[in-house]
């Protein structure tokens, strides 16, 4: 088994302010990775450009990744990245700007290279990234990924290369004004982080401690989920959790409901954490027998009773999706296409139990 | 809060076979640093010159490491690898040889500087180190400290410079020869760094996720402690509870019983293990009442079911030691003037309770 974790990470309020000076210190110019509004909104932009300022080193701003980042997207943020002269990247945001960063960052220090090599097996150098996460989800800001949108295979997956974030400041404020909505996809997000790392065939002690820990402490912080007035402490949990989730799957990768929720997306425009939630009953419904007690354990860890309990929740907070059968067919070709995704699940999975997965997400 | 741990840690059977291409890649010329025995017996010498010989890369060995480090060792040490014109260094045994290569490859890279050099507060770049452990207690593969012997203050005493190996190579056969009174040693060191870190000022959740998970570990393995026969396994699980309690350390640093300990060691020449073993009695009993729940829950989690019986294992495990007036009242001065290590509890810590940590250990 291995461990690796490269990224410095500091979580506490006011982050970003703490930490500036290291912040500052990867470079000249940093290329500021954002989204249009929410990073506006929460104080996030602000807090990076007062502290970069601080230390004198310059900056520009590309703030249009949308969710879902396409590749085009990534080329546009590189192409300013070089004509300013950008000498790390700092992405902020969820997990669309976070991932959007790290291909920049790679595009960028590779002159020569177009974005094909987002996709090729080949070694490759990256700017320094340093990652500010705004929602609780992703955990984009340590793990090494960065999932696109690729038009061409009309789905979205994660480039090649490794890259892992210098520095992650993490701070529970970003949350307080952000949208319920988007708490709720994105902590559903980490969940499915910790239940698909836990059951994954790549699964070692190391990553296993990460997601009871991740998911112990995301079962104390769920009350904002179903509306009870939200502690400051509790989205310090959510982020905290996320994080160790994110942990886990640099680790060991997801599985079968991260795999078949980017049909949902691509095609249906379901946000990245409820078309990931939506999968995870039926993950747990089709987990051998073996995996019963291992299974109300991480549920108990969660905060639910049973693994019904734990649907009514999923139900209750993401409602269901309405499929045709040959949408359902096109998901279950899909997936059993994706061998990486398939050897994830940690027993040999059958189309039928595909297809349960879906008709799980229907109850 | 902060993490940060970013050396690539491999626990595996045959992890130096498996791993040593990696390992032969960090340089040309490796300095092989050990001591004079047991990395002969326990296979792991054999292990890494096979694994760069495989690679075509050359080394040298030192065999000459004593158990707690002198300054004078690294310094010679030194003068071999740079003699020899290694560019790389990887430290084999228990802590003295895995701290003395960290020493060694700072000194190495910075060719004009002597060994004052260690204890100056100023930046200095490393030659990259790899460790790989033969016991199960000091966590040196995974923490960024070197611990030497100063004559000069006739005490023991970490390096002023912070140096995480690149890569750590554990694997628990290593202890399958080793004596019983060396892994009864260093797994109550290893016990130290998790009770230390556990209650420590600097502890955070990152920190006591992993001193939690390692005292899980631990205390499913403890039977080869108590006679009983070893399974492969639990020399496997003795390792990795070393490593999580040595990454617990690199985040909050060890606390009292360390710090008691170093008098013990160098001045009545007692096992680094052994001299911290005695003390953590006392420091569990000295902790302010605000932590009884938290010290029950730790101890139930090592497999003990009370404070007393903690410390009858402690007693049955090490015995007890004979100390005078003037060496009781030395210890307490010593530490007592140790900010660093008196900052590291998490309480106004009075001499009396100093004293009655030692009364506890005669007890």
């Amino acid at each position: 088994m291995n461990f690796y974790m490269p990224t410095m990470v500091y979580q506490e309020k006011d982050a970003v302010k703490k930490h500036s000076e290291q912040m500052a210190g990867y470079g000249k110019k940093a290329l500021i990775v954002t989204g249009k509004h929410s990073s506006k909104q929460n104080g996030a932009l602000q807090d990076v450009m007062d502290g970069l300022e601080k230390y004198n080193t310059s900056y520009v701003v590309f703030d249009q990744i949308m969710e879902n980042p396409t590749i085009d997207s990534v080329r546009e943020g590189a192409a300013l990245g070089r004509e300013e002269g950008a000498d790390f990247v700092i992405g902020i945001g969820g997990g669309s700007p976070m991932d959007a960063a790290k291909a920049i960052a790679l595009i960028i220090q590779n002159r020569d290279s177009s974005t094909e090599v987002l996709y090729q097996q080949i070694s490759l150098r990256h700017l320094p990234v340093v990652e500010v996460p705004t929602t609780c989800g992703t955990g984009s800001e340590v793990t090494p990924y960065a999932i696109l949108t690729r038009d061409d295979l009309q789905t979205k997956q994660s480039i090649s290369h490794l890259v892992f974030p210098e520095l992650a400041l993490v701070d529970g404020k970003y949350l307080e004004n952000t949208p319920l909505s988007v708490i709720t996809n994105t902590a559903i997000d980490a969940l499915g982080h910790m239940l698909e790392s836990y059951f994954h065939t790549k699964a070692t002690d190391y990553s296993r401690m990460l997601c009871q820990y991740a998911m112990e402490v995301w079962g104390t912080a769920t009350g904002i989920l179903f509306g009870m007035e939200a502690e400051k402490e509790d989205y310090d949990k959510l982020m905290f959790a996320s994080s160790l989730a994110g942990m886990a799957i640099s680790h060991t990768g997801t599985s079968l409901p991260h795999g078949m929720s980017y049909y949902l997306t691509y095609h249906k425009a379901i946000p990245h954490g409820k078309a990931v939630g939506l999968f995870l009953p039926g993950y747990l419904s089709v987990l051998p027998e073996e995996y019963e007690a291992q299974v109300i354990m991480a549920l108990r860890a969660l905060g639910f009773g049973s693994t019904e309990q734990f649907s009514g929740f999923i139900r209750e907070m993401l409602g269901t999706v309405e499929l045709t059968e040959n949408e359902k067919q096109a998901i279950v070709g899909e997936i059993a296409g994706n061998q990486k995704k398939m050897e994830a699940a940690p027993f040999a999975v059958t189309e039928e139990q595909l297809g349960q997965m879906i008709k799980e997400m229907e109850k």
